[in-house]
């Protein structure tokens, strides 16, 4: 049984749980990592692991014919042109959220891989959590009868800094693409229109950078259904990521996770500790299950859990969230999509 | 200590709710019930609960010089003529909601209410409802920061006649006006602007009347907080009343009221009873506490917790989200009021 | 529809809040109240509530005609002759547990029931409980199998004075002795045997009377099952009260009532406010209820709930569970018996 | 950084549980594993592992220089004169519990262990668990005060084969020792007395073997606190693996863990899954850190979180818990340690 050789391209902490994770996959072998950062640091720690590649240039990786696949955690802006070249190179892709906060190239980017017959996942992670997967088969083995509402809440437990709010994108497309990825697979049903709103109340150096730390956005789906989703750039107590579908049948709702269930019982009252921190305690094991898939679908040729198009689908919304903050009025996807090719 | 003694116009299920709390209320008597079906039924009822007067006409009670309020009970389209006729009698008011459907009545009645110097409480019960008081009372002490969100979720458990949905006001003004009268309590601010999407999922008979079923409401407050209501008809497991506040320095959050706390295990899975059906299980406290909280304002010349300036400001909303709906786009609340008045 | 027309001897806290719930009762009338102490106050307070006849002898109600029942809420060592006496005078009785502190007692004051034809209903109100009796519900329709455990949680919020401690009995025939009815109740099936362990952890007052104020008692039922109850006397955060039974086919169990449903999320951690704070908060309902169910067996002539025969098991298994500890060793409740009525 | 080498002895379920969680270790290495059924499956799993050694021979592993522990997942018959080689040999030791059925041997593992020098490790993997541990850290902070009162619940999903029954040396040091090592662990205590009540009624094959498969055992501690556990040898809702601790000063309470946190709604009520199966869904990560813990005590020299003393007591709790159940009485510790060197 031959293991799947991969590269990961990008060193960062996303790039590293990758790692990690392949590395204890029994089909899959970590054959290489590249970081325009490199330096002695991540030399040891691939060392330690047995990674034998370690690179500044992602060309390394995307020369070497004995890797098949590609994992792309660099940032952002590198991904299209990365997904591109990787496919050009005959390698399989799976790339990290969003592929482009440019529309046109992301279709670029999708193309490109179907050209050349290479697979593309996107690192929708939370598609793979235990709660949020459980309400998504609960949907379609038809617990909760057609879908009539989907309510997502998902905040941080802290803003990220300045530097990075700068090329975040906004929150639009930086934090709420998650839930708009989560909005389709939860309903089953693609957004018509959306309509958004936004302030500034965790911090005011989002206002310097025309960007929202709040927002409520409303989606209509071809259904008929209705979505809300709410996000938060700062919940002190901790991440906090829930959601319900509510339909003709009944609804289904997940709570957070929590460190451990103890319940304290004193004379001041009943007390528990917050749910999980950040993302990396929340969606440890969803990171673990997206690279399985991943495995497997090259291995077996299956379709991919989440695709391209499905990347297009929700930088389209978020686009269209954009559009709507800035226009004050619902927006249709329709509408964003023309205005974002014609741009 | 003498009795307030009171009339209740209006002899239909919440006004005989009403008059069963009074009758247990140490400091309330009921004098009299008038209701133009009034009819052998409801004398057995009266005579059986010790209650002297039963009229067809209203008139008869507030023509009683030993009455000195007066709960309204009986269709919207009565309250405001009866406010003023009550008000001239020199009778204190209780008011179901909404006051009317018309702005500048609802004005008009307020101010007969005040130029004749009587008292006039609404009937927003949910007020006094333990879980949401709770809430209120927690963001009140600065329990959770500075409201940043104002989450409600109101359901039914099954959707009203069609005759009944004919004259209701929408679903707007019938129902979701509870839940915008909940949304100014908990965040303690007024709604600037409101959007509305809406749609018919539960049962076509809703379009019939122009009205929908299924609804999302985005609002903002003067404060700079969101706020978002979901409404639906019908909610097959029952009665789902829940809010949430989210904050600077936290949420609180309420989940349903439930018949007992019994969890079984079986082979299948974990399971407990639905919620408490509908709004007579749920509020059964909220409105023994509203009539009390009536009585001691009587009493002792305290404010009303809830006042016809409480019942303007929720209608104003609920025409906003009408009229939002219609025009597919957010309405600012002094527009709305602008377009009522203007009528 | 006639009222049935009730005495009550003692207007200490249990005979004022049946006295309420039984002013409220359609089907019952409070025609007299009974009690030594019974002074300008109790007066005062029974004019407010219309109850004609105030008096210090109980036998003012005894001799009364027109009273139909009787509710014993005077002190436990008054219970045996006044069920005696009301049983001749051919009153229906209710009657707070326990009955007696001695066994042989509580079967005469059954047999005189009996004897003289009325009926005899015992104050174990927890069975009335919503929680409780649903959890009953389960087992009996066959929910979770065969029951193979019952478990019991009781804990006061605060111990009682040195002085009620004193004369109480002890904590098995006291407080314990609600959850001996609960384990029969719950069990469908008698005690065979019990084992019981104690300390004086909460307040060393309870070893000067030989008491303890912390205790476990395993029972062995004649159907095999296996039951725990644990005991305290002292619960800081309120009044602690859930059951647990596990079966053949699953388990049913049942956690405390809140206040209110509000959870407080913040930096510190997940908060909620205590349980119901003790029996009056608890079992407001379940008071009413049978008070109902008494009530309804006078008119219908339906059997009791709660029989003289549930008072004595239940006695009897505290008396045994008592000379457990004393004897370190598990007693059976024919030895128990035995030993009871050879005193 | 060197690894510690490690030679696995038994290649059952635990035994590949453990070497899986070790090869995952930065600072361990499966050097081998041995299985006197060592076959071509096993040493094909071996080898996908990297494994280097498979043997039929424990004495391989223990012959082997580099090796410097060994983890003991042999059947319990084996364990006390593996612990005595691998102490000869000079490794340090993580064992199975028990360590023995037969205390007095036990007591000789312990000394051989100490007087060679080597870190000797039980596993009672139940303290490393995320609920279970933060009790413990609760209880330790005094955030309950003085504990009153230990009570465990422990009930498998399934019984184990009649072949295992036979030799597991009965439910109390089979199943019931992981509670008893539990009540000294959240009580900070030692047992003085145990009383054991037991019933067979789940499958009548435990009685052809003396055994019991339901049981309710009260404990005394040296402190004053009292404990209480539950067993049960088949549970249809899964694993049930709950522990309460209540105080001078409150409770803190922890309930199981289920596989996802989603609520379904409906007509018919509320339902979840049921909780996490077994011990291995349940405990993965206290296996996980246990290992870790062995590993940080060798390299560190720190003293093991769970040493052969605390074997010895949880194996003299089990015995004194059979003897109770067979004599019908309780039984001090002091009684069965006698009884048990007099064999």
């Amino acid at each position: 049984m031959d293991k799947v050789k991969i590269g990961i391209i990008g060193a960062g902490r996303i790039g590293r749980i990758h790692a990690e994770n392949l590395l204890r996959h029994p089909q899959a072998a970590v054959a290489g990592i590249s970081d325009p950062f490199g330096n002695d640091e991540l030399r040891e720690w691939a060392a330690e692991r047995g990674i034998p590649v370690v690179a500044q240039d992602s060309g390394v990786l995307l020369a070497d014919p004995d890797i098949q696949a590609i994992f792309i955690c660099s940032p952002t802006d590198t991904h299209v042109p990365l997904i591109k070249q990787a496919a050009a190179a005959g390698k399989h892709i799976f790339c990290e959220k969003p592929v482009s906060m440019n529309l046109a190239e992301t279709k670029e980017a999708i193309e490109a891989a179907e050209s050349n017959g290479v697979i593309l996942q996107i690192g929708f992670n939370r598609r793979f959590d235990h709660n949020f997967s459980r309400v998504r088969e609960l949907v379609r083995n038809g617990d909760i009868g057609d879908p009539h509402l989907i309510k997502i809440t998902s905040r941080d437990p802290a803003p990220p800094s300045a530097d990075y709010i700068k090329v975040s994108g906004g929150l639009f497309m930086d934090m709420m693409i998650h839930d708009f990825d989560m909005a389709r697979y939860l309903s089953g049903s693609e957004a018509v229109e959306v309509y958004a709103t936004g302030a500034v109340l965790v911090d005011p150096v989002f206002a310097q950078f025309g960007d929202v730390d709040t927002a409520v956005v409303t989606i209509t789906f071809a259904s008929g259904a209705l979505g809300v989703i709410d996000n938060s750039r700062k919940a002190v107590y901790g991440y906090d990521q829930r959601v319900e579908v509510f339909g003709s049948g009944g609804s289904a709702a997940v709570s957070n996770d929590y460190p451990n269930s103890a319940e304290v019982h004193t004379a001041e009252g009943v007390r528990r500790d917050k749910p999980l921190h950040f993302f990396l305690e929340r969606y440890n094991g969803a990171y673990i299950d997206e690279a399985a898939q991943f495995i497997a679908s090259i291995k077996d040729g299956t379709a991919v859990p989440v695709s391209g198009r499905d990347a297009y689908q929700a930088e389209l919304m978020a686009l269209a969230a954009k559009q709507s903050l800035q226009l004050g009025r619902p927006v249709k996807l329709t509408e964003a999509a023309q205005s974002a090719i014609s741009q």
